[in-house]
């Protein structure tokens, strides 16, 4: 035996690693406005069994062999289904070796980033951006340029002075992060003149645009918008998707399409073996036979919530309270009046069990920028079922009338 | 519209990737005898099925919330049937919070080593050992110091003689990587005694022990040895384990258990918002109820198919080629004469459809290294059925004897 003395493992870390977390728990609130959650009512609970039973039937064997059919790309149905998929509804066309399947497309964002960025380089993005991304970012040491954004995305004339300002400096951003399709958390559809002008831009710069359009499958109001990939003649954009958000994040499946040059370095920064075969079967049988009906059902569900989530703010905190009208996705971008911080009343909220996130840690812009949506909050309305909508959003007036004075008691 | 001129993203990369690769495709050969297959005819299709119903219908809602159940360290149902597993049949007594799930015990691997490992640093190992791991520490720059193996697993005299030459050297190894209950390639499971002395040498070096205890479930002939981690009253031991051998490859999914000190710093280092919770739910569902049933079915199927391998060996190498016998795990380590370099037949081999290992691909030491293996093969028996075993090795022989003039003919 040994001594029983408890190793201190302090002297063997490498350097420059994030700070440690204290425990791994994410208690889930009771009124769950926070992070990318979906419809738990509409989890194709019934569908996800049969298309197992049929998946495993088929192919269910083919379990017991490392990156069965498909190799490391991931499994080759379930490519087939993005082909057919992002062919008749993204209007980018692709093979199947031109996407990579990833274990969720926060992993695939990582990947890139991993390829792509050193410690110094410059991103650009939209001004408020999706957070998983902009603290990988900051992680890694790069310097997040961020252009200003409208009811319609990113304002191109804006990007335009950015990318020219940077070449003066001489400054090569190493991408244009953008989020076009019901934009994260802004909600914004970019029309198809500024993906165009996008292309351009990139062209004239020499820049990459890294296309995150995990959300468009969720347009449920209007026209959306074909990708920026599907404008792209020339692999100048890296396109990112996910399955969490029209399937269930519990998946963890997303993709890549780029070009091999792309691919096949990220491939052995994958070092995983492969993303889970079993969840690639279930769900290129359950979208196989179910995509159009499934997402339909989603965008529905969505739709409704939106509705009922933009209600109960109007009736609870007022006509100085302006939520966006998304015309898609699963969040709500609320500002509220220019003197209430939202971050002040975050920790009274979640001790009566609402949880929200405040706008500026969607902000590019640091914590001491005026800009940085410290009046803002993006709520995610797909989990909470309508009721606990309703009584979440007066139970958080309630909260904001104590710790902030505001709303003004009626 | 752009001018179509293709991107070239080579200039945009960050320094210092691994080599970019040709293709994504793994075309798996007929007779299969690489890399760390499983029994497909052992996949057990029914009882996927059927966990798949009662989990979903138990708790399948919960795929639309992020970290549902459990947070950052995994699925809590799935923690908790393995802090029963590994009480009851690895003496190592933890608790959940102990625990953390990754896609694959190859993605917890990479974990500890960004964690812990920086270019320059030290580990030892057993002079054999998994591919997965030697190319993950050569990638990062990692100095690996191979310990001998004898037929029960690294030789703990020679331990205390590196150990004690680093030290000299002013070298303290990050850890001891040990694969001590079915050792692969070699297929040794080392005593206890010897665990017991690799614990005192861990404490008197003040070198942690990573033990990768992924074969541990698939010991099938005389008894299986406790964990390392069993004995460790100090938290110097890593454990890593996998649901790819007992289970599937295909589910992607392992463990690690240690302190908080080194999950903790994992756990930022992830970075994927979770590992697969479908998967999870029904691992767990499925292991749950049928565990010690399907893990003996495993068994008894491998035990057969390495008597198989041994005799197709046998019958048609003859008495020159010595393979192991391993008491479990899914690998026959074989050697032939010496001046026999089994790497000089691969590609003739894999032109007749069958795939085989070379050992110097699992040897610690340089290519030019008289001890690096050359003359050995590790066959995976697990994935081909008895018949493809029998024509795949009959067929091997005839390659060999074109290729290499032996075994000579008879």
């Amino acid at each position: 035996m040994t001594s029983g003395k408890t190793f201190d493992y302090s002297n063997l870390f490498a350097k420059g690693l994030p700070s440690a977390i204290a425990s791994g728990d994410m208690p889930q609130p009771k009124y769950n406005f926070i992070l990318g959650h979906t419809n738990a009512e509409t989890i194709p609970v019934e569908g996800l069994i049969e298309a197992t039973a049929a998946a495993m039937r088929k192919d269910g064997p083919g379990l017991s062999i490392n990156l069965h059919n498909g190799g490391l790309l991931g499994y080759l149905p379930l490519r087939e289904f993005l082909v057919h998929k992002l062919s008749n509804y993204r209007g980018v066309d692709v093979t199947a070796d031109e996407i990579l399947i990833t274990s969720g497309s926060q992993t695939a964002a990582m990947l890139i980033n991993t390829a792509l960025l050193e410690p110094g380089d410059t991103v650009v993005a939209e001004n408020w951006s999706y957070v998983g991304m902009l603290g990988d970012l900051r992680m890694r040491g790069v310097n997040v340029v961020g252009v200003p954004v409208d009811e319609d995305g990113m304002r191109l004339d804006a990007l335009a002075d950015t990318l020219s300002e940077l070449e003066d400096e001489g400054v090569r951003p190493k991408y244009i992060y953008t989020i076009p399709t019901v934009q994260n958390p802004t909600g914004a559809i970019m029309p198809i003149e500024r993906r165009q002008e996008m292309l351009q831009l990139s062209e004239e710069y020499g820049v990459p645009i890294l296309e995150d359009d995990c959300y468009a499958d969720l347009v449920y109001e209007g026209e959306s918008v074909n990708a920026i990939r599907s404008m792209d003649d020339s692999d100048r954009v890296i396109h990112m998707g996910s399955f969490s958000k029209n399937l269930a994040p519990g998946m963890r499946l997303g993709y890549v399409v780029a070009s091999w040059q792309i691919l096949g370095q990220l491939l052995p920064l994958k070092g995983d073996i492969g993303t889970s075969n079993f969840g690639q079967m279930v769900t290129a049988e359950f979208f196989n036979n179910h995509y159009e009906e499934h997402v339909e059902i989603l965008r529905t569900a969505l739709r409704r919530k939106r509705d009922t989530m933009t209600a109960a703010i109007s009736e609870h905190f007022g006509p100085m309270v302006k939520p966006n009208h998304p015309r898609g996705g699963i969040y709500l971008w609320v500002t509220f009046p220019e003197d209430v911080d939202t971050r002040k009343a975050l920790a009274a909220a979640r001790e009566m069990g609402i949880g929200y996130n405040p706008g500026s840690d969607w902000a590019v812009y640091p914590a001491d920028d005026e800009r940085n949506g410290n009046n803002c909050i993006r709520f995610c309305y797909a989990l909470p079922t309508e009721e606990e909508i309703w009584e979440g959003i007066e139970l958080l007036a309630r909260v904001f009338q104590r710790e902030l004075g505001f709303p003004k008691e009626r």
